[in-house]
């Protein structure tokens, strides 16, 4: 292999030539040999934003020369479009700053900013990656600011919509299945009735309700740390560098971003990020109360309550022929699993700063990413292969909601809870109807009794 | 002991009369001696609230007589004012829905209305603990419902008041220490100069931030599950009685509270429950952040970090006479710890919702309000007995600021970031000042330096 | 409300005077009004058992007079025995070395020592509470000894015993149940045929699995850090004094109790406490799936699965009458989610020591003893409530077991499992059973499909 | 691109001529396109392991020909050789009993064992995936079987190894340091001094407790499922296949393994992951105290504790020259916090079963295999990059000790607590030795303060 020699303030080191990344990356990538987690691609191409943004803002405040930011700004585009990816090979376990992978996004840039200039890879000239790329910057301010810009991205990129794919498949259902009586049930156990369409519309409920959760906290990831460089005060900064380096983040995103109100908070605690993390475990509960139902009303095909049916997508079993599982609502509970152990992950993160500095940034964005990215795709895949095919089983529908005893409920008004109880109770345990307990017992009359007892009536005030 | 007899649709049970509770709080007491754990004085409250706020709206829709109403709204006044709390021994660890100690709120309100009516309590009569007491109601709307009520007010008369006197102390700090030059750490070690108000400023907006947070989340716990009844259909209900219940609660509590929008998501799921707790976790690790880093900073007296004291409130070892420990930052950090823990808990049992019921509801509201009640109190003993007594050790600040290498970072603008780590490595090599290894390395006179190296200009952009 | 006036090295205090505490408990209570949650009588009774332990050894040791020991332990006596729990008020949320509770046991022994010997209250003399009571001690290593004590004493004298009684009933199940073939369910679907003994033999084979990992943790838990005093080198303490008083504390509470080979670890880190949780977290995941399992199974009467009815308790519902709920397996279930949740919060906190001391031992033991309290009685509850009435409803297993495609499984071996997979997809899309469609594809004659399929024969390989 | 058609029993499907997997692999990966986490080398290594194994015992027991294994275990061979990595393409996120992953086994199985056989491709003849390649298996058994193989071979011969070697880097620094004296703290105060060896020893007495708990643990993940087949009940298994097949396994992995006692127990539940990833989680802690007391010891250079140095590998800021940061610490405190999220998910996890089947399978074993995977590779950098290099800083360590005024704790014995507290306060407040204290305040002389006080003989009893 050919190899040139790189340096920075630890001295010399050699770099394999067909790598654009320098020094610290090659130090970090020998020194860090952990696992095989890699920041995902909208972490290196909001590290291109923000390089970018910087390199703008800093023309505008006349800190670097236009020809500078020329050839940055060339070379940061091709990290925000990815063709630079494979130049970054660092691994999420290193330093807790996320230091040498903003000085790897330094590093490419700066070097495929010297071969655009026709210069020498490593020479730091005429693209510096400190004095020049990180410009008005320290990694304490860019990683987190990184953080945000990936993470607001991501929510309105791919969780937003596909959450609201899967809220729209729900709505349909709910219309769809709107008459459709049938049993309730809670504590597992036969309960009044309600329709298919009002269960439904719980799961519709409960996902809009977690999306305004997630919108919500977009706020405070808004806020940008970058302008507060080493400690949040602000050294070796413009006093208007901040508000516009958020301004040009923005306009080059197209998402809103502001500059953050108070920098220290900014480097030594990722609040924002806990909190979004929290608003995704909700919808994770959510995800798993759904799916859970889904795949109990699918239960059977002629062992369990079957008042649902789902895609067969697979052969079920490799021993069992003929068996199709609920593999979709497997998958999703799966990720909401992951996701609660993620968040288990952020919040512990999330309380370990000390002073200035919260040193578990990399291992925060990591969990939090995954988790977004697991309840994007799977929502997706629940709602294409699972969802949008739901049907309703009418004929073991009706054959429960007639069979329930629960339905004794509706004459709690007419002859009192103790007398209802009576009925209910003699009828399961001779196993015969309500309507014959009801008049066996002399309670009520078989008129009455079908008069008091309408189940389509008992699933409205 | 002198027992009368209540009965249930599971026969008859023997009750002491000094109790007004009934036969299914006694079988609950027989069948589940698990843990010592009961529900706060604000869950009984809160059902008290609602039982009669149930039967205002039942008079109001003629569902009741103005006699019963007037006996039951006595006895939950009582519920209500804390003069019954021993008439509520269960633990949490029952029945999943609550549904116990909902019938433990309609018995001994019954039985205290039988009493106030001079009847004979058991009896049912003048008032019935399910036909009057739980009038257009279920355990699976109640008990929801009071868990919301419970939470907006704790939230709104005790959590939120503690968490802004520490917020104002915070402020007060940040103001009285705005001019204190102090080093900065980053990865615990020296860094670039900030001043102490500022380092306090990064505690408040974290503290500012959890709680709009935290305020949020009552928009969704202001919504009352009250008028779903047993499956969420309002089954025995008014049609007015949802809206008119919600109204009813809000003039008793004095708290806004609306009917739920989708009564199904309310009984079969406690999202809300999952996002306050989450907001409460955010809250708890930006304390335990802002803890850790008081104990640091007050580490010593001779031995650590030394740059603030905080009050020595009592002796701090049973061995080392003369020993103060940071025994509120413990304390306040241990409650940290709990309230992941709890949140852990939560999200789990959020998730485990079944068909039309979620069957984790004391185990979720019993953790709420658990790290409520801990964060709240903790926060004001950690205010009191440390916060507002935190001075600045001067002396140490000032030895540690000169001390620094890394007011260096003022040379990268003037000299390059590379001749500037020359200086401070050559520096930190030889344990010479900055300034003698500027001018032993010949990159700067010493007139340069000490015009480049201004500490308080470094706590600024 | 009389008081005297009780003295530390912060000075005076005053303290009611029926109390037999001193001025650091005194000082605790007012200064940490946080919650409500005290340490459980075992806690108390193992620095009981400590106290006296110390005071036996340091009288062999010849530290301490036989007069003033003898006075020690009437007091420690009475401590063990639980007659002074009253005079323990303090909460968990203090110091995170357990140092007030530690004090609060050396006052109280000293105060109600001195009242014995006809002394002043107060006074610390005969016994001081530091000098005698605490001699050769420090909080640091009495409050950890304390943890292991209460959890070695609470794991064999209560966890063990109720999760036997436990796998007992388990065991008579599976042999009762062995003879009935009934449905297998996989993904929730129907698979082959097992019987109901087996199904239960996998609940046995869970909790026996869990025991030996939780009597696997006695172990460690068994090492006594007492001798290490105050940062683990046995400062001020006599060379055999450390394996002299585990020996005592042994002898007193009839446990096996050694000194723990490193002092160091001892008070820096509470590993032994994280591991004893991780194995109640294993118990407690068996048990959700257990519980689980039941309540899926008896679930109905006439809705669900139904295939085993288990005792009806208490009435279900306030609203629907004759209503039967699983709530014992609601209430261990719901106790499960709070070892989970307290196993995290166990995680963490040991997690958190610093240099010579862990300052998160109150939350630890406390969460420690709250899984292990609630698991022990929980699982005596289950099975005395739950469990052992546990019937099986053969007619819906029978019902089941015929219906059921998966039965097609048996003749894989005879035709292969593509033929079989047809056979299976045909009756289930006709509704038709699998020998009519054997019979109707040509695939098999009605002989050979029932000399083939026999559900007994496929419960075993 | 060309394609190849493939069959199961949902029909046909094409799929590239370029890969070995079939149908139900191909399904897979258009069906469950959610995130990016694979199952690691050792997952697919175990199913090849497992497969020849099986392969092997059918051999035995006369269930298949001698010609079938033989191209059978060619292509296992290569499977577990891991040539044929690149073949398995599926996503941890899939059907929850890892179906797909095991149908990808023998799919690729048969199909390269085809290929070697100069046979068609997709044409299942002569080895067919389900009927050859399966044989005597079920996804249900296999998959739990692969978990345990790849757990134990990974524990073994990665964990194990590589926290051996940080145990004895412990050790070594344990007795370098043995007779530096150096103050200890407690509460992160000062306290009563040690030696640095001692320090370090209780690091490693906690290292090596971890050890013995994740071998005990090995115990139960050494019992397979295999045999159990679809539901525990060894359908379609010749009775002494169970047996022979753990043999076979043994034999070819080296490891040993056995028949699991219960195969209901081994299908329905994954306990020993459970308790498994338990004792991962209490290295966890420990590693994060050991590390957190790592970096702390090292802070500075000039504003810390400073007492231990640590190698400085690369630069530590992208702003600050010439800071060092103690980024292996970080990384494996990262590590860490991941370790005991992951614990969390696998907890839920394995609590999920429901009858015969846990279906979180592929989350609990990815889980798992994630945490060994960073636990070891870090404690490997961890080792390497930071421990063999730390070196004392006797200077600071001196300078801490002679100030410290916990020395005082020395005198407890001889002038009692009161006394001692005394001497130190007044030392505190006038900022005097304390000597001159116990001087001026006339409590002891001179002579009696040397006589008493020496720090070296504070270190042990």
């Amino acid at each position: 292999m050919d190899y040139r020699i790189e340096t920075d303030s630890n001295g010399e080191i050699k770099v394999q030539t067909n790598h654009y990344w320098g020094a610290q990356t090659q130090r970090s990538l020998q020194n860090f040999k952990i696992g095989s987690d890699h920041f995902p691609r909208e972490m290196i191409r909001a590290l291109g934003i923000l390089k970018k943004g910087a390199a703008l803002a800093n023309l505008e405040l006349k800190k670097i020369s236009k020809d500078k930011v020329d050839l940055i700004i060339q070379a940061a585009d091709e990290v925000i479009a990815g063709k630079l990816d494979e130049h970054f090979p660092l691994v999420v376990w290193q330093t807790g700053s996320g230091t040498q992978t903003n000085m790897n996004a330094n590093e490419v840039i700066s070097n495929r900013a010297i071969e655009l200039a026709g210069g020498e890879m490593g020479s730091k000239s005429p693209i510096h990656p400190n004095d020049d790329v990180n410009k008005s910057q320290s990694s304490n301010d860019t990683f987190p600011t990184a953080m945000h810009i990936a993470a607001v991205e991501q929510i309105e990129d791919k969780l937003i919509p596909s959450l609201e794919r899967l809220i729209s498949s729900f709505d349909e259902k709910t219309k769809d299945f709107q008459d459709i009586v049938k049993i309730g049930r809670t504590h597992l156990m036969d309960a009044t009735p309600l329709t298919l369409g009002q269960e439904f519309s719980g799961y519709t409920a409960q996902l809009k309700s977690a999306k305004k959760d997630i919108l919500y906290t977009l706020n405070n990831l808004r806020e940008l740390a970058l302008g507060g460089t080493a400690v949040g005060t602000g050294l070796n900064t413009h006093p208007d560098y901040a508000d516009l380096v958020a301004k040009k983040i923005s306009e080059i995103s197209g998402k809103k971003f502001i500059t953050a109100a108070n920098k220290f908070e900014s480097l030594a605690a990722h609040d924002a990020i806990v909190a979004g993390s929290g608003a995704m475990k909700r919808l994770a509960t959510a995800l798993m109360k759904i799916a859970n139902d889904i795949r109990w009303l699918a239960s059977g095909p002629r062992c369990g309550i079957g008042e649902i049916s789902i895609p067969a997508n697979e052969p079920g079993s490799s021993i069992m022929p003929g068996k199709v599982n609920p593999t979709q609502c497997e998958a999703i509970t799966m990720v909401c699993v992951q996701v609660l152990g993620n968040d288990a992950a952020i919040g512990f993160a999330g309380s370990q700063g000390n002073f200035e500095l919260n040193v578990y940034k990399p291992v925060m964005i990591h969990n939090f990413l995954h988790s977004l990215n697991l309840l994007a795709d799977s929502m997706e895949s629940f709602n294409d292969n699972c969802v949008i095919g739901i049907e309703p089983n009418k004929e073991n529908i009706e054959k429960h909601l007639n069979n329930s005893l629960m339905l004794v409920t509706a004459l709690n008004q007419h002859i009192g809870y103790d007398n209802a109880a009576k009925i209910a109770k003699n009828a399961h345990h001779k196993g015969i109807t309500l309507k014959e307990s009801a008049v066996e017992l002399g309670i009520l009359t078989e008129e009455e009794f079908q008069m008091y007892v309408v189940p389509s009536r008992m699933t409205q005030p």
